[in-house]
């Protein structure tokens, strides 16, 4: 589908479920964008559960989003149960407002929902030359080290930096293997690789459904564990938001809004060794492509290079909508 | 050797080798304490490498660490070549300070050296109640992902929150298995284990010595090493310091000072609500301690207790010095 005409059918959709036109391009736009970088775990397969938490009100399409300043660094914002996707565009904008002020930023949202990919924001406060953290927490999917229950999620660190060419953006959950993917695998009857994920009874599955239902593994054992639950302190207990195994799940649980927390940090890279940072940053990733590559490399690529590669490569292509989609769609815009 | 005789041993070391008594006392502690906490690899094991950089004149015994203020919230700190403990004692008590004004702290330290365990400082920041980060870069161990040479270090992420009880402090470095704890089978002629590095030809090895001539393995692939090249970033580009492999190894490499960077980032965890964090963080730990435990687990653990109650049980007992060690250290006292 032309990208400009889907984007439509999504503005169109989001107005449906009451959002302003502003909001519903905000969402189409980062809904489009995950389907360029081939994110589609973050993209189109989840407006049908946006919109669906909207008609049971657990969404609010009309949000009060209030920013409390609490210096010229530090802001706090209460995203009254918005998309993630709204509450976190005013959020890194914010954030880079604070940084460009002060040197240094920190905003921090509660009562969001789930935000989409942390790059997008990164990438935003990078694009104004700012390095940033996003952290953000998520529903039950990991078991902590030590349990056999799912607890953290698989609270994303997110991490970018300027380079004077493509961002440097790591973008990297705490799980062996995305969440997204596994919904994504489940919903086209696809199996998950081995040994990323456990069924509810401890042992090692590569179903889809059961994975969902059991937990997945985090990477390095303790050391993926920690950096959970780090993601969990800073985005879920700091914020005032959902944390310790409570923020709900947005595709099975409708007891109530989410309540998902953000963080980020942004700092401008000049503070230190003024314009020096992007001479530095330069020398610093062509030390490393320069290095001898690996078998099967024939070259070496920063955190985000990838991602930039795919989009620029689908930026102006038309976007392909599975037919399950294309139907859920459908629907969605006859509320 | 009882506690207190073996800190005087180590006072009277740094003092013969030009440290002012106070500096001598700082690195003192640090190197007690991570005998202490078990980390023997951070501890005596590299008393002899400190005062070989001094004598080589690579460590500046009586550095003029300078303290440059860029705003309330952040500090510049030029250590001047000292050992890292001492400028990084003194960096954290200014992220500290500026935290505790502003609510938010940033500080970056160039010119130092290797500062013993992140997880020092980040508890002194903690016990003062606030969350913090320590980054700091290392020599050449890890190899980038697609590279077959080691260039970043083994680039540790350094997590602390105040939870009520013992601190929460994660303190993972990005390589399967830490460097000290190689450099340490070396020392004594051990193993290490299968997996965790490869030779210089690119090949698994269980031999310390060959793995410190090769390349040691990121957690998580294309993860762990992402996350290595963010430490490099924040502790070296940013704060002016060594960076893309060129921090120099203080065992084999005394061509020049070694100007490792660090960066503490503090944030006082009550900015946005108030009191109620420790309620919080309590429930956090709550939840978590009472999920149903894994196999072979008879309880979950957090971050940081397992080194507190190592630290509780060695207290008060004497400490074991191998006899190589006692020989340094009789060498030492002699210069």
């Amino acid at each position: 589908m032309k990208k400009s005409i889907l984007r439509s059918k999504i503005i169109q959709i989001f107005i449906k479920h009451k959002l302003s036109r502003k909001h519903s391009e905000i969402c189409a736009d980062y809904l489009i964008k995950a389907e360029l970088v081939e994110a589609k775990s973050h993209g189109l397969t989840r407006l049908k559960m946006y919109c669906d938490r909207i008609k049971k009100k657990l969404i609010n399409p009309r949000p009060n989003i209030k920013i409390k300043k609490i210096s010229s660094s530090i802001s706090y914002i209460n995203a009254d149960n918005s998309i993630g996707f709204v509450s976190s565009d005013i959020g890194v904008s914010q954030a880079i407002k604070n940084a460009k002020k002060t040197g240094i930023g920190l905003v921090a949202i509660k009562k969001s929902g789930h935000f989409g990919l942390s790059s997008f924001y990164a990438e935003q406060a990078v694009k104004k030359n700012l390095i940033v953290f996003c952290f953000t927490n998520a529903p039950p999917a990991l078991a902590p080290y030590g349990a056999r229950k799912s607890l953290f999620g698989t609270n994303p660190i997110c991490f970018g930096a300027p380079t004077g060419k493509v961002p440097f953006i790591l973008d990297t959950s705490t799980s062996i293997i995305n969440r997204g993917k596994i919904r994504h695998a489940h919903k086209f009857g696809k199996k998950i690789p081995y040994g990323v994920a456990l069924n509810k009874f401890g042992q090692i599955t590569t179903n889809a459904k059961e994975a969902l239902k059991g937990s997945q593994l985090p990477i390095a054992n303790f050391k993926g564990s920690g950096l959970a639950w780090m993601v969990d302190i800073l985005s879920g207990v700091l914020t005032g938001s959902s944390h310790g195994g409570k923020t709900k799940d947005p595709f099975d649980d409708f007891s109530g809004p989410q309540n998902v927390g953000h963080l980020f940090i942004t700092i401008d890279p000049k503070i230190f060794i003024g314009k020096k940072y992007i001479k530095e940053i330069k020398k610093n990733i062509r030390l490393v492509k320069k290095l001898p590559k690996a078998k099967g490399f024939s070259s070496i690529l920063y955190p985000g290079e990838r991602k930039n590669k795919l989009y620029k490569k689908n930026l102006n292509r038309d976007i392909s909508v599975p037919k399950k989609i294309l139907t859920e769609m459908d629907e969605l815009n006859v509320v």
